[in-house]
């Protein structure tokens, strides 16, 4: 851990102004900092905190060079604050849970299993016969990894993690606890009447350096695969239904739930309570809006959001003319009365003159 | 398994048109079949897809048993493709996670508890004192079974499930990983206020057959029982209030929520997301659309949708009037427009013939 | 146990109206009850129930204490019939999942955590390295504590809770099974594109007296805190982003999710499923809809519903006016037609004479 500001710049790589000897404990929000920690500032417009702020250094853009720092505060350049701030995070990082390396002996690993070098499993953890376990992978205290897994390298399980039988999970995925990876898809038929189970023979596959959130469901396939692609993420609780697709580098908010042998396109962002029905594709770079109830394909680039979905723009035109429907109701109510004294002054118009007298 | 279409056939009940011997290795989708592969037609609006396979068998059903068959794949007719399929599926699956007999040497199981012939009881289970496990019952690694439970025979509970102290579970009820069953139900006095907890001493019920998916949430009673009828499915991430009954052969779609107290009927189907208000009934037969907010009682055989639910058809027509919002708008101003011309022309109308020319 | 009327009484702080020698076995519904059970009426709406039940007594307010007991009912008058009743069920509840006093041979507690007097470690615990656990608290089993935790006074956690590492929970926190407090944020720079984590080095307090149901999750912050003030009660399934404050006392029903950074008051109530988005500030005492989609704050006392969340009366208001729309498609058709009828008067009106006999 570094212990001033000039040894985090090294870390971070930029360049100090001010004096390189203060001294950093530790990493805070700009609001939240005390004498002894850095901050940092990537959204100009929190700059007013910066003249506020008790942290003893903070890392800045390089638009902020040549700018005066506040009194006492020494300043960190860096290209990219917000990268930077990550790195020094990451360096003040409390210790987090941590396995040993091999096995728990509380841990029960089937004869039949392999376990890569450098990996951990932990106490009460319990892996079936067949799995594969990769190179430098830690399986926290208390998860299941069932009969014919295969786990790459350098993957976390955390603590109480569910990976049923053949699901594939690629290289540096991580799943948080609480998750259940291919327990059976959602599949009866005569639904309502017979229910009658159909058999769910696929599995999962997770491929490298997707991160999957806490009390997460992936079920796995009827036939084939549901599949999870390169570099997704997915937040808490979400539902991920039998032989569905999610494509490369896309974001699941949490709860979202999707609905069995939809496809997902890459760099897709479905937000928070967001539900898609089954059999239906989403285009590559959606954005679905949070709660939105998605109930046909959407065309790549497409925002949609409200229920049922409909694109963004117009979503909120339509919003908007809810909002305004009292006002229409009453321009209609006006309406219908101007009309009436129109139609009375025209029928009164047609009258002989005496009637119009009496 | 079996390891020729003939075989297959035998199995499944049903008649070969092209060569039995051929050499079956597994099952898999219309097109995602490859050469070895036995696949099956019941959609008709897949047919298509026959011409284009590369699975080596087809199952169709009768309709299909005059035609012929596509170039080099054998037809295997069935009464019932999709049963057929089925069956074929059950024989080809992948080894599952299976438990040994008996009880797990790192399972604590306490001294008064029950456990019934051909029951396996898994690693680092825990089973309190006074519970029953019914013969054949299989009880995976991780879960755990409260004092006094009574479990029926050849029940199934998938690593990592949690069944609460009381609860009672019928014959061949299965249940997937991370599902909580008996947790106390959200019973709070002056809720916002004070929050004084209400006991919750009742239990829950599950009956025979009943299938439960991953990560729900089945609250115990008050007082009495919360019951999840014979047959009922419940998918993913589903929450079921405290004194909630679902009647028998119902459907739960994923991420259902159930507030306490409300009674659904028999063979009802609530789609993914649907939210229910507490203290109401929902009819035998009915079905609620995904994401509806259920507000009030619904009568047997209703359909509903939206929020707050409404008629299915209501609702899809007022959707569609929302849709034309902007039209209904764009001619409440022409309206205006063309009353402010009669208006103006009357006035006009009624005016001296020397002002007229002015 | 109390086994008679009169025995209860004592034990709840109320008079007996008839024999207190009467036996009671249990406590049930009104409706539910059989005899020798009691039951209780708080709801005058219920009151016509009380002339069926088959209870042998019921607990009643002073306002029904003149009134004559039905026939061979005995009552037992309370000031408060709820809290009598609430004290009465705890009496008479079946005997819970428990836990013997101290750490179970199969627990596995870091030589470097510190366990309190009269604290119970159930089955297959982890309690990881500088967790601190307090006095007379109860974690049963399969449940992770991670390093550094500081857990309170009798506090519970159920059977396979996940704690993660800096962790802090107050005194008399109770956590049901399932639930993860401490998992990271979901928290992606650039998302949709590069996916980049941020780290998530803060972590959650949990303060005194506050229940959390099953298959909660809650984030850690990314940096500080995510915290649930003391008294605060939530429901199942419950998501909490990283940094959210839940204030005092509030209440958040099943399946509600709240977004990273946002403020929720004093005496908050959330209806089920409901969603918040990121950010933003729920003023003290204020009540958001079950289902409600919020998308900025909201002032204290204030009521939302519906999505967009508008003011109650408001979104009431304007469903009723969305329900009306074929009313006002249809006057609005009508006026157009009537208008019709005018302008082609009119322009008659303007022909000249012969032109109109034509």
């Amino acid at each position: 851990m570094p212990t001033t500001l000039a040894e985090v710049a090294r870390l971070v790589g930029g360049e100090v102004v001010g004096d390189g000897s203060t001294p950093i404990t530790g990493v805070a929000g700009l609001r939240e900092a005390v004498r002894g920690e850095l901050t940092f500032l990537s959204n100009p417009k929190y700059e007013k905190y910066v003249r506020e702020t008790s942290a003893s250094a903070i890392i800045v853009g390089r638009e902020f060079a040549g700018r005066e720092a506040p009194n006492g505060v020494a300043l960190l350049v860096a290209d990219d604050p917000y990268e930077a701030m990550a790195i020094a995070m990451s360096a003040f990082a409390p210790e987090g849970d941590s396995l040993g390396p091999g096995v728990h002996e509380t841990a029960v690993v089937s004869d039949g299993a392999r376990i890569g070098d450098r990996a951990s499993v932990g106490a009460h953890v319990v892996v079936g016969d067949g799995a594969i376990i990769g190179d430098g992978t830690a399986i926290h205290a208390g998860s299941y990894v069932g009969r014919d897994c295969t786990i790459g390298r350098d993957v976390v399980l955390y603590p109480r993690v569910t990976v049923r039988h053949g699901s594939v999970l690629g290289d540096r995925v991580v799943v948080h606890s609480g998750t259940v990876i291919g327990s059976d898809g959602f599949g009866f038929a005569d639904a309502g009447h017979a229910n009658t189970k159909v058999p769910q023979i696929g599995n999962v596959v997770i491929e490298d350096d997707v991160e999957i959130g806490s009390n997460v469901c992936i079920d796995r396939a009827t036939l084939g695969s549901t599949r999870i692609c390169r570099g997704s993420k997915i937040d808490n609780l979400v539902q991920v239904g039998h032989n569905v697709v999610v494509g490369e580098g896309s974001i699941l908010v949490a709860q979202v739930g999707i609905a069995g042998s939809t496809k997902i396109g890459t760099g897709v962002v479905l937000g928070g309570q967001a539900g898609l029905v089954g059999h239906i594709e989403i285009g590559d770079g959606a954005m679905v809006g949070a709660q939105a109830g998605v109930t046909k394909s959407i065309p790549a680039g497409e925002r949609v959001s409200g229920y049922p979905a409909r694109r963004h723009a117009t979503a909120k035109r339509l919003y908007a003319l809810v909002e305004n429907l009292p006002g229409l109701a009453k321009r209609l109510r006006e309406l219908e009365a101007r009309l009436r004294g129109l139609e009375e002054k025209a029928n009164n118009a047609g009258d002989p003159p005496e009637r119009r007298e009496a």
